[in-house]
C-alpha cells in the first residue's frame, strides 16, 4: 500500500461535517466509502488536515489515505470521483506522498475565508453559502478590531467550550476583512486554529462591524481569556477551507489542472 | 390597486423554470403564491421580462404584479421575502411603477451570463450552477468565432424547433468570452433574445473552443439558417440573467441597497 493525498473541494451542506459520526452522513464517510471500492470493499481510513464542522466548505482540503501504490494520479483521482458523483464532493488532485509525511501534523499554515452576505434581503443563489447579515456593517471598524488579534496569543476568548486541542496560545499570521458589493470577505491564516476560533472571531467582528462594540473591545475580550467576554459563534455556513500549506507542495507532481475555483463571487 | 415592479434572484435548480406549468413548481407561481398571501388570499397574476427554463438562474429578473397601492417600498419587499422564505428566491427591490409600464415589452435590453466550469474534476461548490466542460476550451478561438453573431442577422440556426417567436431575426450586441481560472464566462447581450438562443450559441462556441469546429465555420453555422446545422443547446445549469434595461431605471426610487450578489466567482 502506498500512501495518497488527496484535494478535495466540497460543499458542506448536506454533512454533518467532515469528521465520521453515527449522527448522519459525513464527508469523510463518503470519502471512505469511495476509496473502499478501489480496494475490493476492505475499509479505508483517512486522515484530515482540518476537520470542517457541519456546513463548513471546503475549496482545498487535504486528506490522506493509503491504497494500492500502482495508480496513475488521475486515474486515482477520476476512480475516486466516479464514486464520489452522487455527492458535492469532489478530489481535485491526488499525489503519493513519502513515509512520514501526515496530512494533518506536517502542514504548517491553514486559511480560511469567511464570507458574509450584508444586505437586508435572505440570500437566494448564495443560500448555505453565507453568512446572512442585514445590517449594514462598517468593515473599517472591523478591520481596526481585527489587527489587534494578529500575533501569538491566548485565545480563550475564542475558544470553544467543547475544544480538546492542548494549549489556548495560537499564532494568528493573518486577519483581513474586505468587501465586493454586498459581500464581506474576511481572510484569516494561522498555522493551526482552536475550535471555532474562526467563526468566534468572526461573530465578535460583526459585533463590532454593527456599531454596538468599538473596535478597542477585541483587544479587550482578547486579554479577558474569557470565551463569554466575546461574540457569538458565526454561521458555518459562510466558512470555506481555502488552503492547506505544507513545507513542499504535495500535489507539485499532480499538475496544474484541477486547480479549485476560487471562492469569491 | 397599483402596479409594482419586482427585482428578483434565484437559484433555478428546484423549479420547472420560470413559466406556471403543471408538472412542478414554478418560480412564478411561489411569487404569485405569496404576493396572493398580501392580497387577502386573492389571486395575483405577474408578468416577466425573461421566461427562464427549468434550471436557470437569475441575479436581476424583473416581474411586475397588481398590489395595493399603500405599501411602502420596503415593506412590500420584506413581506414578499417573508413568505419566499422556504424558496431560493429572494425580493431585491420592489417599487410602482406609471400606468403602461411593461416588464417585458417596455425592456429594451437583456443581459445573460453563461458560466463553464472547465476542468476535469465534475463541480463540487458550483454543483448545479456551472455547466461543467472537463476539455480544456480555447477562449482566444470561442472569441473569434463569437464575433461573427455581432449585429443584425436570421438566428433560426441558433432558435429552438419549439420557439413561438416571430421573426427569427435578432440584433446581438454583445457576446464576449472570458477565462478566470477555471471558469469560463460568456456575456452576452440583446434586445430579446429567441427561445434557446444563448444555450445554442453556447453550445456552437464549445465545440469551436474544443477544437472540433473552426472559428469561421459559426458564420457558415448562421449562413445556413438551420438549427441541425448548430451545436447542442448547452445546459440550463450555468445560465444567469442578470440585467434588465428599460428606458427609466423603474427602481430608482428602490434605493441602492439590495444589489443583487455579482455571478462571478
Amino acid at each position: 500500500m502506498a500512501s495518497w493525498a488527496l484535494l478535495l473541494e466540497y460543499d458542506g451542506s448536506p454533512f454533518i461535517g467532515w469528521q465520521r459520526q453515527r449522527s448522519g452522513l459525513s464527508i469523510q464517510a463518503a470519502v471512505e466509502a469511495a476509496a473502499s471500492r478501489l480496494n475490493r470493499g476492505r475499509p479505508v481510513e483517512s486522515v484530515v488536515a482540518g476537520r470542517t464542522d457541519a456546513g463548513v466548505h471546503a475549496t482545498a482540503q487535504v486528506a490522506q489515505l493509503a491504497l494500492a501504490p500502482d495508480y496513475g494520479h488521475d486515474t486515482l483521482r477520476n476512480a475516486l470521483n466516479y464514486h464520489l458523483k452522487p455527492y458535492p464532493i469532489v478530489v481535485l488532485k491526488a499525489a503519493p506522498v513519502a513515509q512520514g509525511w501526515h496530512a494533518r501534523f506536517s502542514a504548517i499554515s491553514r486559511v480560511y475565508c469567511y464570507r458574509i452576505l450584508n444586505r437586508g434581503p435572505h440570500p437566494g443563489l448564495l443560500a448555505g453559502r453565507v453568512w446572512h447579515v442585514h445590517r449594514p456593517l462598517d468593515v473599517e471598524a472591523m478591520q481596526t478590531a481585527a489587527c489587534q488579534l494578529l500575533g501569538r496569543h491566548d485565545f480563550t476568548s475564542f475558544r470553544a467550550a467543547s475544544c480538546q486541542g492542548g494549549s489556548p496560545v495560537r499564532t494568528l499570521d493573518r486577519l483581513e476583512v474586505r468587501r465586493e458589493g454586498e459581500i464581506i470577505e474576511i481572510i484569516t491564516e494561522a498555522r493551526s486554529f482552536l475550535q471555532h476560533q474562526v467563526r468566534n472571531m468572526v461573530g465578535t467582528l460583526k459585533l463590532v462591524g454593527e456599531g454596538r462594540w468599538p473596535p478597542a473591545q477585541v483587544g479587550r475580550i482578547l486579554a479577558a481569556r474569557d470565551r463569554s467576554a466575546a461574540g457569538p459563534t458565526a454561521s458555518p455556513e459562510g466558512l470555506y477551507l481555502t488552503r492547506i500549506d505544507y513545507p513542499v507542495d504535495p500535489f507539485l507532481s499532480a499538475g496544474s489542472l484541477g486547480q479549485s475555483v476560487r471562492v469569491r463571487e
